[in-house]
């Protein structure tokens, strides 16, 4: 070992590497407290139970935004506003209108949102008030965004937002151009919660990276969406209900498809967890939600397949299924197309990454860890010719 | 301390939170080697003194996505497949067309690169052949980018890139419709080479927490612009330039400027740097360059102040400029607008982006760090009337 490399890297930690950053507390936050043994989430002091029993997705923004739950006449402002700031600008819709039809829906909505600085001022101030407008402004466009790519993929009209009901209610119809049900718009609703805040995962973690550099919500929420992307991430809901849809259309048994891609060492989707060491809470709670949807929507065999695979995880391996696992099946039996699922997800998440950017943004420091230099040192120049 | 918060975080490692991650190793790196107290930069075996020397941009991108200096062969291949890769698909240059001219350069620039995945294959292939070919891909576009925006937000015609001369050259041919002299290409060829690769700092980090979702490069590199954004990283070198011109709009003495805004605790920006522990090499190089450019531009005087505010800075608190400081000037000195510096660095830094791109995908470990929660737990549900 050199002596200058020694000098890089702090000795006491040599040569221990983080890699992926396990198990190192790299933050305070006020915002979601996660027990993996208990198998027990908490948003800023609420169970998940709690505001899934209770709460509505605009109760849980202003939570996750505040750190406490809002009076009725906060509630109705916040509620106001969100509808206020559902339009598009004009540019923003033509990008979803002219795009490629086959773009994938997460890479439109990264674009999409990124567009949107364009139009606002960005970081000329450094308010709470400023930054919680900008969360609201993204907040409400997002789902907008999402409804609008995929009619207008669709060769269908693209739906202006309502100017009243609930955020939930409002993406139904925006989607469907339909009103929604009751139970739909429940639905819909509880999933938002479920989705909308879960510690320092990748997504949320990227944010604050780039929170960190003093750059803008725009920058932030952007490149959240393209951590959310990845298939380890927020892609994994997509990619059980693929896996689903493949076991139906090879007419194969669950069990012995399980089985077979276990022993050929690949990978299950919507299994297992860094933190969760028993079941995740928010799959507990689609799995009761995925069990009544099917049997109301006629799928029925999909939460059987779901029930089969999982029981065969836990006994083959011991995993648990993770949020994605149940989720995949709520959507599918709401008629949500699979490669939306992961769009949905940060039209939730999205309030808990501008939540923890106001409050990296409020005590900064600077992201940057060190790499352990493996690679050569002085190396002569070779003149072209001669290599 | 709750016991079910001792649960959540590893005991041995708390109470210390490592803010910022400073001092964490994250990775082992063959990109680049940061010896923070002698003031030396390595480039996958080569100091950063011999590639200012020696190579030319295309050299080191082939450097830094292979970890060896190409061969005649190999160069030609790559300088060709850049060249051949600059033209934009009409829909970004639609968008550059169209966008608010009052938008941020680099909020476009991220934008515009999160745009070209709708019409490529994002992440089909997981060899280092298909990632090299996206790497090259979005480094060719990055130029062409930055020089049609600048030119349609001052209603000029956009310029089609060219499909020979080098990265440097055919930049500032698009940006201003003129062949540029030797001396400019040798100039901006060598700035290209100086900001492409450096360690584990917060763009490249961010770049790399995205990739480790298994996400695409697009995703990757438009959150690093978003990262790069910032104030507190690739931003410095724009607020050097507003400073200087700051003071010569003021009439101003630099020195008195300095010790008033020293007094005031204002941060003066182009100084210091986590790692470096003495002057930046890189600074080091820019400072000889902007010495000879100034003279030869006749942007003396602006030269003659950075000297003085360095002078007055290490005299006063000891701390060194970094390499955003001179690069202001030298900049300034070739006509181009502060605002299209930070640019200027992502042109160059994507080749940094992209190496470790594929260097975090061939070895990779999802990115996610924990938070110590500090927030309440447990609360019990108030109906919103009663709160």
């Amino acid at each position: 070992m050199a002596e200058s490399l020694k000098k890089e890297i702090d000795l006491s930690q040599y040569p221990h590497i983080n890699k992926g950053l396990e198990g190192i507390v790299a933050f305070s936050s006020t915002k979601s407290f996660i027990d993996g043994q208990e198998g027990k989430l908490i948003y800023a002091g609420y169970t998940i139970d709690t505001l899934a029993e209770n709460a509505t997705f605009e109760e849980v923004c202003f939570l996750l935004w505040n750190d406490r739950l809002p009076n009725q006449s906060e509630l109705d402002d916040l509620t106001s506003k969100l509808q206020g700031e559902r339009a598009l600008p004009e540019s923003v819709l033509n990008y979803l209108q002219n795009t490629s039809k086959n773009a994938e829906p997460m890479a439109v909505l990264r674009t999409a949102v990124s567009i949107l600085s364009d139009f606002h001022e960005v970081d000329a101030d450094t308010s709470k008030e400023f930054r919680l407008n900008k969360a609201i402004s993204i907040t409400a466009k997002i789902p907008t965004i999402i409804a609008a790519f995929d009619r207008a993929r669709n060769d269908k009209n693209i739906v202006e937002p309502l100017s009243d009901h609930s955020t939930a209610y409002n993406f139904l119809y925006m989607l469907n151009d339909e009103e929604p049900g009751e139970q739909a718009e429940k639905t819909m609703d509880l999933c938002l919660i479920l989705h909308a805040e879960h510690g320092m995962n990748a997504s949320t973690f990227t944010n604050r990276a780039i929170c960190s550099t003093e750059s803008d919500m725009y920058s932030s929420v952007t490149g959240a969406i393209g951590a959310l992307k990845g298939p380890l991430h927020g892609g994994a809901n997509q990619a059980v209900m693929n896996m689903l849809l493949d076991i139906e259309e090879q007419g194969d048994d669950p069990v012995d498809y399980i089985e077979n891609r276990l022993a050929n060492k690949e990978k299950i989707m919507g299994f297992g967890h860094r933190v969760y060491k028993t079941m995740d809470p928010r799959a507990r709670i689609l799995r009761g939600m995925s069990e009544q949807l099917s049997k109301e929507t006629g799928h029925e065999t999909l939460y059987e397949w779901s029930e089969a695979i999982l029981n065969t995880m836990k006994e083959k391996i011991g995993i648990d299924p993770n949020v994605d696992f149940f989720s995949a099946t709520v959507y599918y039996s709401m008629g949500i197309k699979p490669d939306l699922y992961t769009c949905i997800f940060a039209m939730s998440r999205v309030s808990g990454w501008t939540g923890h950017y106001i409050e990296q943004a409020e005590n900064n420091r600077l992201i940057r860890p060190r790499a352990l230099y493996t690679g050569e040192k002085d190396l002569d120049w070779v003149p072209v010719e001669d290599r």
